[in-house]
């Protein structure tokens, strides 16, 4: 136990994280040393650990709400894509002496809003002083039946690669966030602003994975790279085409705006982080029955591309994107190298 | 996923990290978005979360294998004090740019001398940078069989209160690494400097705690306060005799020596943290049942006093400490507040 300087480490537990954790039994009023979990018979535990960093991860001028949802929803997405429905989290708090009550507060509101809207909630944690900028640290846990983890090394030659929701919304939001792409619309602008602001973990992917995924990866570090990391731990290459990959209407609306579309753009969205969709590979035979699934979970989910086998050219973990034409647009490589091929009309 | 900027994080994970998960089923190599832990039928799992932030809880030129055994033992200890047998551990580790290699490799190796002897190992966790000092943040999970978890809540008036081990050796070590004290004999010295730097975990108590133990904390803010916590959770008061806290020959040895011993001595000792031994209660009839059992656990553990009934006077959570005539020569309370009362023949 530590102190945060200028506000007592008791009395900002007391009032504003205590609620948090008022309605979940395993967090024991926070009272005890640790939390205590029943997994329930048969099931396992999903274990998820992330930080954000001021300055790196958020900026110091973004609402604390914000800061919250980025930073649940980034733990959570862990859980799903493993298959795993959220148990709760921890939280480790570290924030400099300056730091205001209200923003304590706008924080743990964020976290509120976030933790009803996954089932969820807080079951312990630490807070204590940074020398340097604000800390947070979530370790989120969550449960599956015992063998229905969805792995990342699992994947199958031939398997079909499908994703959920859209794509490239995060990114797009970011650039727009940091002036360096502008939409048209005010309404596009904000939707996509919201998508990287707010991200949806895909809790309600759970059921789909884990019937037919033979393997799964959240979509954080961006959809090339993601795949690619299933790839090489699945000894495996993709191939995505470009034309499958869903974009959002705002995505579309960009994509044909005159000046920010073409090739930049789709480089943007296979690359940038933070949508927090799932990327996942199954049996082709199980196409229908995966589209039939997804309607009745009122999910959206596309199949975009293919796994093969390792070739010499192109070893494990490599990503194309090929266009209408089966001409391969962009390149992503196992060692995180990138680079464009110029296209043929280019 | 998050740079440390010099450093590659998929280099300083692959090389200095994945060693110490390499045995542990759980970590599924850190190549997966989570860990994945079987409980095993009929347990439940504990959770503890706690961080150490540099120029807080520890100094820049403080050995990294002392701060990862400082981080890793404050951690197990919760689990113990719950008494929970360790599963696993995740590691956020926040760093500024500036740090080494070194820096990491010394203190992977100080976690690895650790988790070899708690018989647990790393399952997760993220590297990033940091904009101010390091922070290091550590989730343990831990089991406990269904309904064998120890709580602070629980304990009875007239039961006993016990300890383990000794008592006030990390503050003493402290206050001697610090300038504060002086031993006369190196080897004092070196011991108790040693119970600060490299606490044990009474991972070894975990039998007799669950088996004989009413309510339990671990001793990280302090005897008195410590006890406090179970007294306010618990609705009772708590007396201890001074004559009965176990100390260390070294510490013995401390309170003889011309010039450190008496009241303040004492009082370093039932307020000093970081001892991470066990303070914990028991019924009365059991007295004779725990000293057999803790002689076949080779474990030391001490009869300190007593719980009983809040009084107008002495509202719940109120800790006093008497001499052999039952004279209380400190009081600590529920508010945190500590005072010396006048002793007789002072």
């Amino acid at each position: 136990v530590a102190s945060t300087g200028a506000i007592d480490e008791f009395d900002l537990i007391a009032r504003v994280f205590r609620p948090l954790a008022a309605d979940h039994p395993a967090s024991l009023g926070l009272v005890d040393d640790a939390a205590l979990i029943d997994p329930g018979a048969g099931n396992e535990i999903v274990v998820t650990t992330d930080s954000l960093s001021e300055g790196i991860h958020f900026r110091s001028e973004d609402a604390p709400e914000i800061v919250a949802s980025r930073a649940l929803g980034s733990n959570i997405s862990d859980l799903a894509a493993m298959g795993a429905i959220p148990i709760g989290y921890t939280l480790a708090l570290a924030a400099p002496k300056s730091t205001k009550m209200d923003w304590f507060e706008a924080f743990a509101d964020g976290l509120g809003t976030e933790q009803v809207r996954y089932e969820t909630g807080l079951i312990g944690g630490d807070t204590t002083s940074s020398s340097g900028g604000l800390m947070i640290t979530i370790t989120a846990l969550g449960c599956v039946p015992a063998g229905c983890a969805v792995r990342r090394s699992t994947a199958q030659a031939g398997n079909d690669v499908w994703v959920t929701g859209t794509i490239g919304d995060a990114a797009l939001g970011l650039d727009i966030l940091q002036g360096r792409l502008k939409s048209r619309t005010r309404q596009d602008r904000d939707a996509l602003i919201e998508r990287f602001n707010r991200p949806t973990a895909r809790i309600a992917a759970v059921p789909l994975l884990r019937r037919f995924a033979t393997a799964a990866i959240d979509v954080s570090d961006g959809l090339a790279a993601d795949l690619g990391h299933i790839g090489e731990v699945s000894t495996l290459i993709a191939d995505i085409e470009r034309d499958a990959i869903p974009l959002s209407e705002a995505a579309q609306r960009l994509a044909e705006q005159p000046g920010t579309g073409g090739r930049a753009l789709l480089s943007r969205v296979i690359s940038g982080g933070d949508d927090y969709e799932i990327v996942f590979t199954a049996p082709t035979e199980d196409r229908d029955a995966i589209d039939t699934h997804a309607a009745d979970l009122n999910l959206r989910v596309s199949r975009i591309g293919t796994v093969s086998s390792p070739t010499e050219q192109r070893p494990a973990g490599n990503v194309r994107v090929l266009d209408d034409r089966g001409e391969a647009l962009i390149i992503d490589g196992p060692g995180g190298y990138r680079h464009f091929q110029r296209g043929p009309g280019e």
